[in-house]
């Protein structure tokens, strides 16, 4: 698979039918802190009609322990599966734009020279609406707007 | 909306974010022995990261102050939310067909004359699967196939 | 509640736990062809550990009696709750933007004079990117920012 | 349904088929800063097969025009659903209760002079967790034994 | 385990919180032109609050570049996950079957010589149930009762 | 991972977007009657708009033919994905407890010496909750406090 950039994360799971969503909600930042890669719930249906969650967090190999031990101390786990996944990954790179609300980030996701992905930090476009009394929303497209722009007049060069 | 039986049902909801889901798998059958009609759990996300449940009950209008007892009860909910719904319904009737596995009956739904659901009863289909070792899939499809052939047939007479 | 359009629109609903999902993925064009505003599934719990679906439309209360009638006929319903529900609008205002992909439809929204919601509209920005060779997401950003970049001139003007 | 508090409140739906999750998280929290009762997510499947999400919302009357528009400046929404429905809710009543962890507050709910409801509140649970490192669980469990022995001696007395 | 056809194929998995659901609406039909062997959406719980989708897509080893490359370039995905699976799969035939809404195609699944699924071709039951005014559901159970009657004479042959 | 069991256990999946919730609901008894260690549903979007449903079961790998061979002849499935995934538990315990409400059996959950889970029985407070017309939630929480005094004093011992 040539020209992305690619490593090994491991996947821990459990399914809960007995934990209240209150506690659950608390574990993902916890889970966050430990070092977690993504962490996020699954609706299931599990055995005697209970309406169950799967709890899932992807990590590097060394926070692996770390987190087994927040899923057995924070949860009611008493068992949990550990897979080990190959990941395909763009390559990251940060650039600034200048849009008529103001500055904002933008992160671009590259396979060798060419740039796949444009995504406008969330924070800075909330910022920068904050500022302008704009919507998220069109913080976002004008940040877009303005990299995709760029990229057009170096294409042009 | 003529040709449709109607009534007047009531509906009540509650959204829960601090109970088990052992505790919610126990509750559905509760409230069915208290008279409810239906009773379903939708996963929605609430607050705080919380992977809540709503619980939604439908009864008739008698019932209602039974199982919103069982609500408060048997549930963690503060509050509840009631609802009065109108229904439309097809008129119901019970006919016995044979079929190669043996006897299966058949829920019929009606508007006016006309027959516009086969519905074979799934714990008949269970009973005569299980006595003739087909799969429950087989003897459904065989007790679709008898009661349209009858059908076909009188529309023929 | 001034500044918006109001109408009523009818919620017809039904739980379903006895229909292939190939069936229930046929039945939502047929509803859109009958005149359904909205056509949605929701994944529900039921009982007997079936994992059922919950099948929604939005209609025009005129339109009602014939999408009740495919409720019936298309789906295993043998009953369905309607209610009448109030709507709030935006009024609807259609515009040509160009950008640098080509002309783009964008679906106005407004309360009064205000322009509160600005859409794309995903076909026209499909048809567009196709031309162009950029994403769809280009394409979209590209036509909120020029009709955003209008809306300010004309503040300014 | 006697024994019960009631009051009227509005229930305020949209089905979402084009907004990024991004903004959708944002959103709750401004909706519970303008008064919301309740905020809550569904996954919906909608039309195209796009996985939309049904943004909910409950509040009192005197709230919902500003909900409403909350929901328009802030979501991609052109139309929503106004409702209004009947709650019915226990009376709440707030003691603390002395745990081997600490001081943790309970909130009852009560029908006429029956506690219906017992709940520890979570964050309070959360602060004595973490002075005393025991999990949330059981300070949870100690704070419900607690108030319960409570009640048992109060009957017996 | 013997008696079934075994292979290995790839499974392309990542976690959306930042795409409009009608940009996913319109990528699986890419992945399926692709030549993806199968193509799902599961709603998810993520950070911040928000209503993501994990989008999952099954294919040949063969096929993995091009449906990695068709994730980053038609996704907002900076990463995704690759994992190869045994897959179990019966053996498929194709069989016409007479019904008296006219002929219908079969899919049967078999283990060696054991017929395990009988699976009436959708498409072919809907042009069936179009012209001869039926419901697909009537057609389809006529399909599996013709396919049905025809392995039960053979077995008594 | 040092302190953890670990063992491997098979997991078998499918997707379904052609069987009826019926059927589904009346599987998942027969997958643990066949020695399944846990079987769940999860709610998956399809091709063609069908709201489908993953069917899971994790299992011994001693008893993956004998689960594969329920899944093709129970489910419309023509194929199935079996995986080998390492899990990490905690060594099992179940101790006894008096409450108030009488004897609850309450499962631990330990990494070496350490408990990280107390569970109480599940059935086991149903039991002593009907014998004195509490509610589950009540002797669970007793249960809890019982064992979690009996470590506390071991440890101040």
């Amino acid at each position: 698979m040539s020209g992305y950039e690619t490593d090994t994360v491991t996947r821990i799971e459990t399914n809960l039918d007995d934990l209240s969503p209150q506690v659950l909600g608390a574990v993902m930042q916890k889970l966050f802190d430990a070092g977690a890669l993504d962490v996020w719930f699954t609706p299931i249906q599990m055995k005697k009609n209970r309406p169950g969650v799967m709890l899932s967090a992807l990590c590097n190999e060394a926070d692996a322990p770390a987190l087994a031990d927040l899923f057995f101390s924070e949860t009611s786990a008493f068992g949990l599966r550990m897979e080990k996944i190959q990941r395909l990954k763009l390559a990251r790179r940060f650039e600034t734009v200048q849009t008529r609300f103001g500055e904002v980030t933008v992160k671009l996701g590259l396979k060798g020279d060419r740039v796949l992905e444009i995504a406008p930090e969330f924070e800075s476009c909330r910022v920068a609406a904050g500022k302008s009394k704009a919507s998220v929303r069109e913080v976002h497209a004008a940040a877009i707007h303005a990299i995709s722009l760029r990229f057009a007049e170096k294409g042009r060069g």
